[in-house]
C-alpha cells in the first residue's frame, strides 16, 4: 500500500524493462492512480462491482477504476469470490469500458465455466495452496494441465495463467511447461525479502 | 407451504398420472418430508448449501434434504444466487449423494458456464421476465434458442429447461419447439386460480 | 439429522422430564416437523430469512418454520451471520408470527447492539471458543459478565444465554453464576459419547 | 468520479469557507487521494472492509484508505449493508487507526443498536425515501425524533445525522429541529443542476 506499493511497482517496471516480460500490477483501489502516474506498467483493479446505476455507494465502480487509470481488473479473486451472474455482468461491463478482465478460478471445472464467459484471461489458483509456498505448478501439475485441457474445449483464445504457492523461478518455468502463459502471484513477491530478485527470477524463467 | 403444498402436490401427481409427463416438486425445506410421504412425484430442495463439515448451523445440508426424502435440488435459483465456486461445490456434493441437480441461469452465456460444471439439468430464466406472465419462450425466443446453442457446444448431455413468465400451454409448447425439454415454473402455477387445469394444459402441450 | 435427531430429542425430553429444566431444540429445517411430532419440547429453526413476499425460492420462510411447528428461531448464529438490518427485520417478522427469537452475538458490545433490537433471548458466543471444548464461562468469564452488564444497560428483560466450549456441568454452573439464564450448546452434546448423561449433568448444574 | 468529484469538492470547500459549516466528502475509493490533495475538507471512504490480515485482495483495507488520506469512513451505507459483527469489527479497527466512523442505519431500532457499538456518528436513512426527494425530516419526522430518543437512551455522545430525500434548505432545517446535528446527502447534491447553490442553502439552514 501507499509508498511501498510505488516502490514495488518501480522494481517490477525495472524487471520488465530488463527482460521484456509483461508485468501487470493490481494494487489497492486507493493506490491505482499513484501507480499509473509513476510507472509505465499496466495497472489493474483487484475487483470491480457491477453496481446498479445510481445506487453504488461503497462499491467499486468500473467507471471509477477506469477513470483512475486502470486498464483492467481482477474478477472473482479467491479472497473476493462473486456470484456467477455477477462475474458475467462484471465481464460484460468491463468489456464495454475496454477494461481487460482476469477472472480467477479454483479448479479445472470452474475454469471451464469461467472460460465460457469469455474473459480476456483466467487464472487458476487452488485455494488450498494460496500463500503456502507450495507451488501449484509442481504440487498439482494435473490441476494446471487439466485446466488447460478443459478450458481449451470451451474457449480457444482466453489467456490462461496459474497461481498459488509460486515463489521460485522453477515454479514459473513449470507453469509455462504445463501450458499456461504466466502466473498470478501476490505473497510470493510481496512477502519476499528481495522482491526485485524474485521478480527477475520469475521473468527469466519465462524468457529462458 | 404446509397443507396447501400437499394439496398442490396431489394435483400435480394427478396430472402426471393422466398424461405421463414428468413433474418434480420443489417446496420449502420444511415441507419436503410431507410431500415425499404423500405423493409419488420426485421432490427437490430449493437450494443446498455446501457447508463445511461440522459448522453448518442455519445452513441447508445436502445430507439433510437427502435424509428428508428429496431426490434432487435446485441450485442458484434467481432468488438465491450463489458464488460460482459454491455452485461447483454444490453440484459435486450433490453428485456424491446421488441428488439430481437443476442449476438456474440468467442468460445464454451464463448457461454455458453452468453447463461446463456438468449438472444434470439447467434452467434458463431471464430475471426480468420472472413472475411477469410474459413468457420467455415467446417474448425472448432468441434467449432460449441461443442458450440451447451455446450450451450444446459445451455439454451434449445436460437437460435444458426454461422458465420465466410461463402461464399457458402455448408458452410450454414454444419452449419445447425452441429445443428445451421442459419448463421450470412457480408463480404461473402457484398463483393460478385453478392450478390443476394449468398444469394439465402444460402437460398436454408437451405430449401433443 | 433424521433419525439421530429424533433419538437425541427424546433424550433431551427425558432430561427435561426428570429435572424440570427448560430445553429447546434447533434441528435442520427438514427435521422440524419430525421433532415436533415426537417430543413435547419447544423446537426452534436454526435461522429464518426475512424474505420479500413472493420471491423467496431457496430461502427459509418464517411462515414455513411456523407452519412446520417451530415455536421460535435462532437468528445470526455464528455460522450464519446476518446483516444488521436483516436481524432487525427477522426479529420484527418473528414477533408478528409469535415466534420466539434467540439472537446470537460474538462479544459484549455486539450483544448490547442485539439487545437494543428487543429479541426475546440473546446468546453470547465468542467464535474463537466455539467447538473447542474450552468453556467461555471459565476461559473468558469477563466476556460473559461484561455482556450481562452492557446488555442490562440497554434492555432489562431480554433473557441472556451464553455458549461456546460448554462440555461439562461445571461450565454451565459457571455460566449461571456469571448472570446468564442458561446455555446454547451444539457440539458439546451432539459429539458427546453419551449425550443423555451430558444433558443431565448440564440440567443438574442449573437446578443445583 | 474523477474530475467531476474534484470540481464538486471545490464547491463544497467554498461553502464551508463562506459559512463555517462542517462538510465532509465521501468519494469513490480511487478519488480519495485526489480530493485530499485538492481541498482542505475532511475526506471519508464510503466503506471499509474488516479484512483478515494477509488475505484481502479485492477488499477495501482500512489501512489503505488511511494511507490515501481519508480521515474517516462511512460504514453500513444503505447500498452496502454489513453483517452486524462486521460493523462492530470495522468500528473497532477504524478506532485503532484513528478513523472517524459514520455508521448508517435504516430505522430507530437499528439506530439504537448502532449506537451501542459506539461509533463517532450515526446517520438514520429510511431506505424507502433515499433518492426520492421526499425528505425524511418532513415526511417521517417521527422516525428522526424517535431515533434521537432511542439512541440517547443507549449513547449520550454519538453525533446523530439523518438523510434520505434531502433536497432543500428547509429539509435540513427540519432535521436540525428534530434533534440531529446535520445531514448525510448524496443525490440531493450530486444530481442538482447547481450543487453550489444547494450546498449553500443547506449550510445556511444550519447556521440560521
Amino acid at each position: 500500500m501507499g509508498k511501498k506499493a510505488v516502490e514495488l511497482a518501480k522494481k517490477a517496471e525495472k524487471v520488465h524493462q530488463e527482460t521484456g516480460v509483461s508485468i501487470g500490477l493490481a494494487p489497492q483501489y486507493c493506490d491505482i492512480t499513484a501507480l499509473v502516474n509513476t510507472v509505465s506498467l499496466p495497472v489493474f483493479a483487484q475487483h470491480i462491482d457491477f453496481a446498479q446505476a445510481g445506487s453504488y455507494t461503497g462499491h467499486v465502480l468500473p467507471e471509477a477504476v477506469k477513470a483512475a487509470g486502470a486498464v483492467g481488473t481482477l474478477i472473482n479473486h479467491s479472497e473476493r469470490r462473486l456470484k456467477l451472474a455477477d462475474i458475467d455482468a462484471a465481464i460484460t461491463r468491463a468489456r464495454e469500458l475496454d477494461l481487460t478482465t482476469v477472472v480467477c478460478s479454483n479448479n479445472a471445472q470452474v475454469s471451464a465455466a469461467v472460460a465460457a464467459l469469455q474473459p480476456d484471461m483466467l487464472a487458476i489458483e487452488p485455494p488450498e495452496l494460496i500463500g503456502t509456498g507450495i507451488p501449484v505448478s509442481k504440487a498439482k501439475p494435473e490441476v494446471v494441465s487439466g485446466t488447460v485441457e478443459l478450458v481449451r474445449r470451451v474457449n480457444k483464445e482466453v489467456t490462461i495463467l496459474c497461481g498459488a504457492g509460486i515463489t521460485k523461478g522453477e515454479d514459473v518455468a513449470a507453469a509455462i511447461r504445463l501450458g499456461t502463459a504466466g502466473v498470478l502471484v501476490a505473497s510470493g513477491i510481496v512477502k519476499a525479502k528481495d522482491p526485485y530478485t524474485v521478480m527477475r527470477e520469475f521473468a527469466d524463467a519465462i524468457t529462458r
